[in-house]
Parts: C-alpha cells; sequence; structure tokens
C-alpha cells in the first residue's frame, strides 16, 4: 500500500495549515484513484476550502463564535478554553478524501487542503496519506 | 478506474440539490465497494440527510445562523454574505463515501444524497463520482 | 468484499457510543487499506474524537446549543424538537474512514470512533464496517 506520514509545525496559535502541496507530491505517479488524509489527532482536523482573501481568518474566528474558548468546557486539562479543541472534530474531522486521477487530485481552482488546529498547547502535528487505487 | 463527472444547475437561491438517483445509476453494474462523491468548489458540499418533511428549510435555516450572511466576514467579493459560503466547507464537506453492495447503495430509508449549494453567484456546479472496489 | 453490520443500542437518551473495539477487531486480519464506517440512518452521524474527560458532554452540549430542541423546526415528527436530529448529518456526517496498516487502526492514541445519536425516538442502530484494500 502507498501509505506515508509527515509532520506539521503548528505552533502555538490557532491555525490553518496547507497540506496541498504535499499531497499533490504524495499522488504524482500514482495514477486513478483517491488520497486518503488523516490526522491522528483528537484535537484537529482537516477542511478542504479557499485559503486567503481573508476566508482562513473568517473560518477561525467561526469556530471560535461556536466553540467559544471560555469555562464552559468539562475537559479542562491544558490551557483555559481547551475543552473547545476536544469539540473541534464535530465540525472538521480528522479524515478527507480526494479523487485521483492520472497522478493529479482533481481539486477545484479555488481549493486547498488544510489543517485546522486550534489547540495551543500542541505545536507538531502528524499528517498520514493513504492512496486507494480505483 | 470507474469515474465520472455531471453537472448541476443550482440557480440564484441557496438549495439543496438531490443527488441521489445519479448515485444510484452509476453504482448499478459496479458489485461491491464504496462510491467517493466530491465536489470541486470552496463554497459548497454535501450533506447525507432526509429530504422533505421540512428538513431542507430546517438546515439551509441553521447554516444561515450559523454562518450568518452580514458584513463580519473578511472574504468580501461577490454578493453581500459571500464571505459566508466560503466557510460552509467547515459544516458539509465537499467529500462524502456510501458503502455498495451488489451495486447498490447501502443507504438507510431516509437518507438521500444532497448537495447544499448556498453561493448565489454560481449558478452551475460539477459533481465527481468515483467508484473504490471493495 | 469484506464488509459487516452490526447494531448498537443507543436507548432514548442522547449519547456517544464507542464503536472502536468493534471497528478493532474488524480490520485485524485484513493488512493494509482504509475502514469505511457507515450508519444508514438520517439522524445520527460519526465522530472520532477522544472518549472521556468530560469531552462527551462537552460534544453533546454543543450540538445542543447550535441545534436547539425547541419549536424552530419545520420537520415536526416524533419528541418535541425532534427537528434538530434530522440536521445533525450537518455537523456529524454518517461516514467516516480511518488509515489501517497492518491489520491495525492508525488511530492517535486519544481517538476513538464514536457513534452520536441525539434521537430520543428510535433505541437501535445500525453500523456498517467496509474495509478497502490499498
Amino acid at each position: 500500500m502507498k501509505s506515508a506520514e509527515f509532520t506539521v509545525h503548528t505552533g502555538s496559535r490557532p491555525g490553518l495549515f496547507d497540506l496541498t502541496d504535499q499531497c499533490d507530491r504524495f499522488v504524482r505517479a500514482l495514477g486513478d484513484g483517491v488520497l486518503h488524509v488523516f490526522v491522528p489527532h483528537a484535537t484537529a482536523g482537516l477542511v478542504i476550502m479557499e485559503l486567503g482573501a481573508g476566508s482562513e481568518q473568517d473560518l477561525l474566528d467561526t469556530v471560535d463564535r461556536l466553540l467559544p474558548r471560555d469555562d464552559r468546557w468539562l475537559h479542562r486539562h491544558g490551557s483555559r478554553g481547551h475543552g473547545a479543541d476536544h469539540v473541534v472534530p464535530l465540525l472538521a474531522p480528522p479524515w478527507a478524501t480526494i479523487p485521483v486521477v492520472g497522478g493529479r487530485l482533481t481539486l477545484g481552482t479555488w481549493q486547498s487542503i488544510a489543517l485546522l488546529d486550534t489547540n495551543v498547547d500542541n505545536g507538531t502535528r502528524t499528517v498520514r496519506l493513504t492512496f486507494l487505487e480505483g
């Protein structure tokens, strides 16, 4: 099976991290099928979206508004509001799948594959890519 | 690989568009596996849900309430509130997968495969179907 | 194709139900690939998250806050607020996929595969597991 892992440095602030280049390179020469992207973390997720033109901050603001980093959370480990990070997978799941045709992702013009990491207590994340032949 | 694209006319109002018939026809005669559905658009997503009995409007109202079409968005291209459309993929991802057994989708009685398009500036959408053999 | 169904008793209260053990056992001896999990229900979904430390209740409270069980819903069958259950798939989709390497799920330390069922009118749910070889 074609499967690979790589690491993303996400630092200590909430952010969206572009994985499209790594995904592009991985599927090159793999023919036709589906790329599976997975993050083995309980406080991170994947979003396929436009990056740029303000949408990254719009999305981060939305997560903050829907999952406020206040004292409402029963989960109280880590920094204040960290309980919110554990609900992130309800919005952004840790898996994503993208068709591949002739070794190329069939993403739309404005789509990028992004890692959403709101967890300020974990600065390094792992991403696993797996290719399913069509 | 079995892969196909088709076009959906989504018009100039937010809506949910039933893709189940096209998916059904695509998997017929393809045996056992998983159907992959993908929309190559940054302002549309997929939802597997009951269509009818008011739930379509309930879902559209929910998207409107969680992502209000007002002036809060940094992304300011297009119609007023269009920035909200760019956060839709946080709720409804552009991919979906459904098991296929003997050429038939294993959807539940009340499940349909729907395209969610809130973007009033783009009236035509592409959908890509891919079959992964089991 | 390797595919199997099993039943989960979800009772008459909203809850999260751990499917990880059943998934683990299913992929054992199946080598490398991707596990596909699917629930053929319009009012249930899947979440890969940490179970325990309060996060289950945090997630259920979040669903309740984002989709309040009041009289706003057009869908009016079943118990009061049941219309909310029909919008659950916007947050928690009925499908999930997890890489499998050497017969083992590549879940992170804190990740579990959970069924989210807020529907108090349906006490039994079906889950379908499908293995896609890598």
